[in-house]
């Protein structure tokens, strides 16, 4: 029995489904529908992979596998209207396999990346993380992801949910940081381009020490005249940060508990 | 008159010292001598300059220039030491000049960046903060480093100091975020490999759309769900930091006031 998915439907089509689509297409697999509730994108991203636009979901055609690519509040919802005999896969983080109805071939395909409309991502880094209800389902996930990346594994929905939580901090938290300096400077009338060298380095460097040996800075080196000085510069939600994650770094470097 | 500055005393055997001296010697500013309490590294990096390894500050010979890359902390007891005569520049981001004792010619020369010993950094890139006591000092220093930078402005103690402040958000306080969520997967026995791709496209990210437009996540979204679940698996700071940041991350987006 050949498991192999060959033709695929898309349902959503913003970032997560473009970007995972013009994937599909490049590694030989065909989009032969797409559907999404907001008309435009959908219509754009049909006729860039010359799928069919489909306006109802149980107009869809035969396909191998049908891939919710929807925000996770959707996901329940999307999935009872598509009919029972397609296999199912959805690209949400967080949506735990376990709370949603039965369906006879249920899986999740998750990258775990950060998608945006300006930028191309090389999926080839990415990883996927798969689970299914069944293990034919799971192996299908598996392969098909395996033709994008050489990043695969399979995750349970718990594993998956730590690594999202993982990457709230990693992603959403650190851009947010940036943001506040950005801010900050900027209402200083100062240039927060001069800050960019240093961004890059951070991470550069990052990936070469790891963080804990990355670590330098006032809160480091337990510098408590420079922090009541920084703190004394700063107002509500930047200076609430600032507190606590000077404390969380004065923790982490003055105790013996975390090394 | 030439205010060149050709030859460098060295005060400190750091990170900072180091990869100054190596920017120095790659652009033909002779290091004259060094002087480090701490001796090894001293003698080490007096080897590696063909410098002359000085016990005692009053033991300096005549240099142009005697730079002292020691600790913010340490800045002032160094420049008591030094006599008079010599000009002299110290690469603290937030020490002032005007705190400072006087001198006939004193100046800072701070580069705005993270030196590490086990990288190499791009010191063209590296802004370079000049400030003097004098116009003459402050043009010598600013020529010194447009040796080693094309991006080398005068800046006063104050705006150095808002700088600094920017770079503890941009550089410390990123890189903590990235330990925690190291930490936490790996306290869930997970590998925290799988989040190193998202850590290089949020930064790729953040150069190309900006920190506001490159946000996404369950804050960003107001996802109540998702981070109330996020909050109850997480402890101390974790959780201290999760609440702070993703409310700070919903007032920016849910009010008008920080675009």
């Amino acid at each position: 029995m050949d498991h192999s998915i060959q033709t695929v439907a898309i349902i959503g089509a913003g970032n997560v489904a473009q970007h995972l689509a013009k994937g599909f297409m490049d590694n030989g697999i065909r989009i032969s529908a797409v559907f999404s509730k907001s008309g435009d994108s959908a219509k754009a991203l049909a006729i860039e992979t010359g799928a069919r636009l489909v306006n109802k979901l149980v107009d869809l055609p035969p396909v191998d596998l049908v891939l919710v690519c929807v925000s996770d509040a959707a996901v329940a919802e999307v999935l009872a209207e598509i009919p029972e005999e397609f296999q199912v896969a959805y690209t949400s983080g967080s949506v735990e396999l376990q709370t949603l109805p039965h369906r006879e071939n249920l899986g999740v395909f998750y990258p775990l990346q950060t998608f945006s409309k300006v930028k191309e991502v090389n999926l080839f880094e990415v990883p996927f993380l798969i689970e299914a209800v069944n293990e034919e389902c799971a192996q299908a996930l598996f392969n098909l992801a395996w033709k994008l990346s050489r990043n695969v594994r399979f995750a349970s929905s718990e594993e998956r949910k730590k690594l999202h939580l993982g990457a709230v901090f990693v992603n959403n938290f650190t851009n947010h940081l940036v943001f506040l300096a950005k801010e900050y400077l900027e209402q200083q009338g100062m240039d927060w381009e001069l800050l960019k060298p240093l961004l890059k380095e951070t991470f550069e460097k990052i990936q070469i020490n790891g963080p804990y040996d990355a670590q330098t800075g006032p809160a480091r080196r337990n510098d408590q005249v420079t922090i009541h000085e920084h703190l004394s510069m700063l107002k509500t939600n930047k200076k609430e940060i600032y507190d606590v994650i000077s404390r969380s770094i004065g923790n982490t470097y003055n105790s013996n508990d975390n090394k």
